[in-house]
């Protein structure tokens, strides 16, 4: 048998709503990885799952066939556990950037590999680069080094690690087949255990502004993540946490940064603190690691403060430097007086976008300095002209399709109307 | 918008069970064509529509994107009216060879653009070219001069026309996308409707041996090309037809020239020439033509075969030439005594294939000598030993993987089973 007819084959079986066999799985993703299923064939394999699914064994399968697309990290080496976070992306979702020098602090190790940002939410390696210096990719040699050092690390998966799941994401990009719970899952999980932590807590984020708005879909998702890691070896547990109302005050690259240094200084807004701690105390117990010290001392110590700095300046940046700080503003105010009982994250993060702090394709350039500031929060009392928002960019153009899609983002009460609001933890899910 | 956001736009209408819009069609058919909708999206979507399905608005708008992305021939200045056949195609169905030259003789112009078997049914043109000196490729004045000389052409479509279906067709050979019955009609229709024939007779087989084994498929894609081709402003009638056991005694390229011209003489299979005759007087009724004589003569008084003569003579083909034959045979014999009740014909084809008269892959050569020779056929009694199958190839390596598929192709009762067969026509279908 040819491998090109296996190819077809294996796309008919799911198309027809049959199981794939585990030799099935193997090689396809092996094959597809070494370029023998072409991507026209892979697009249309993935679009067929998305449409008829996969069952809990073929999720399996197709995890540990895209770790063994690439080496598996160890960190055996380390004298302290390792224990990450991975959050499914957010509006204002810095946490991680404060959470690692956190754990760290508290004595866990995290050696935490992020990705890029795609659409509306960001990601952790555009954050990180508006720092003067930073650079995301390390060596797997300086990444132990920093990890021993420091007991944390945030840097770039290196193309050696699931090389199967960046071909995959970037043809799933293209071809509308992003979300299918069994290939997010996948994606998501074959990188987590390929890192090689022992411990990882996972952040599944619900509501208008995350990609599983329906929290069911969310508990899906969360329940198949943790099998996958609990399967593998990994401890691991998912909070499915709110994405109704953007994460914090800030969202884009600096002035996430910035907000996340307010929250390392004992300071910042209460909800990005309050996730913070949560998250960090959930990773310290799976770890089972006996915290050096309280989280939440740890914040107002300067401990926090103190890792964050050192991993900075062990991946080449500066810490004290300024942050890059956009060439245009513009404020957008109340339209009206009363209580702020909502703000779509959704639109929050479409503006943030539009404004230069996300992209839209792969290997996009964003702005350092672009985003939004938001003025207030759900809950508060406003007054008519009152800032709402303070909108970035370099490019003075970007205002107004930021602004189209804020109209409305926020809704403001004068007639008692109840916030409803989803609670920040909705669910916690244990291996 | 940027045309590459319009594309994962278009795939995720599709995937999300929503309708396409008229410009989504255009567009993503004319972008594919020019190369800026990449194969893994157009499979990706391919494969939504697989699973999704389209409305006739959908289909047929589709279909008339695929004629507009190339020419669209025009026989006005004949002085017949031009009549088509396209059948879906079946194990030994040779009826085109037969046909064409028959209806040319009886007064009909038939201007068949045809294709190259994949799989386990052949393909006209490869038939054709199992003449000495035959070549299928001719440019439009050549078509036009022999159809007005003969009345009759069978010649490969050339690259101007449908273009997007001819990119389509190879790529859903290799994504398993084959099988969308909203995608074969618009493949069939496009270039039938492009190729300007005013009048066309579709024979839609079904039972084992075809592509659409289930007779409520068949009918559902006849139904769909017949409205097609009337609101495209021609003249369509669709026979549903049996292929549940091989036509004629023959399946194979020179094999199927031969028992063609046997027809052509006066002779040859029963149903070879029943399906022959039934499909020149739907033609030629569809068409409003007078028949300068009834069909049946004309396969008896030589005029088809003078036409046939001629038809390859135009194409530099030598009718008088002797057809290749294999270098290797091999006799399969009856396995006990009693009435043949069945002959699969799926089986046959693919023992057909496997000898080398079809291909696995689009541009793969074919074996002009290959196939099989029929020496029973379903109600004759068949005795112990009696040869069934004389298996034709130039590679006597390939008998075995034939065989194989040919055990219990041959159903012998001798307990008075009755024949379960399908009558060669199952239902008609006027536009």
């Amino acid at each position: 048998m040819s491998e090109q007819f296996a190819a077809v084959e294996i796309i008919s079986a799911k198309r027809d709503h049959c199981e794939l066999s585990d030799p099935q799985i193997d090689w396809v993703i092996d094959a597809y990885t070494r370029g023998v299923v072409a991507d026209e064939q892979m697009s249309a394999l993935l679009m067929a799952i998305l449409l008829n699914g996969m069952n809990s064994r073929e999720i399996s399968r197709w995890t540990d066939a895209m770790i063994n697309s690439g080496e598996r990290m160890s960190w055996s080496t380390l004298s302290r556990p390792t224990v990450d976070k991975h959050s499914t992306g957010g509006v204002g979702d810095k946490i991680t950037l404060p959470l690692a020098p956190l754990v760290a602090a508290c004595g866990g190790a995290v050696p935490q590999l992020s990705g890029r940002g795609l659409g509306h939410t960001g990601g952790t390696l555009d954050k990180l680069e508006s720092i003067p210096g930073w650079r995301a990719s390390l060596t797997n040699q300086e990444m132990l080094k920093v990890l021993h050092e420091v007991g944390a690390v945030i840097c770039a998966a290196g193309d050696g690690l699931a090389p199967a799941d960046k071909k995959l994401y970037a043809l799933r990009d293209v071809t509308a087949t992003v979300e299918a719970i069994p290939l997010i899952a996948s994606s998501i999980m074959s990188k987590k255990i390929a890192e090689g932590t022992s411990a990882l807590v996972l952040d599944v984020k619900t509501g208008v502004g995350a990609f599983m708005s329906d929290p069911l879909k969310a508990r899906e998702l969360a329940t198949i993540m943790v099998g996958l890691g609990t399967r593998a070896g990994v401890k691991t547990t998912a909070l499915i946490t709110a994405m109704d109302v953007p994460l914090g005050l800030t969202a884009g690259n600096a002035l996430e940064v910035r907000e996340s240094v307010e929250v390392l200084s004992g300071g910042g807004p209460a909800d990005v603190v309050e996730l913070t701690l949560i998250l960090a105390q959930e990773m310290l117990s799976l770890a089972k690691i006996k915290p050096l010290m309280d989280p939440a001392d740890a914040l107002k110590n300067g401990a926090a403060m103190d890792h964050w700095r050192r991993m900075i300046q062990a991946q080449g940046g500066d810490p004290d430097a300024a942050l890059p700080i956009a060439k245009e503003q513009q404020i957008v105010r109340a339209h009206s007086t009363g209580e702020l009982i909502g703000m779509d994250a959704m639109k929050v993060g479409i503006a943030a976008w539009r404004l230069g702090a996300g992209r839209s394709r792969q290997g996009e350039k964003v702005q350092a300095g672009a985003g939004i500031e938001i003025h207030a929060k759900p809950g508060e009392l406003v007054t008519i002209g009152q800032p709402l928002y303070t909108l970035h960019t370099d490019e003075a153009d970007r205002f107004q399709g930021a602004e189209e899609i804020l109209q409305g983002s926020a809704q403001i009460s004068s007639s008692g109307e109840k916030i409803t609001r989803l609670p920040l933890i909705i669910e916690r899910i244990e291996g």
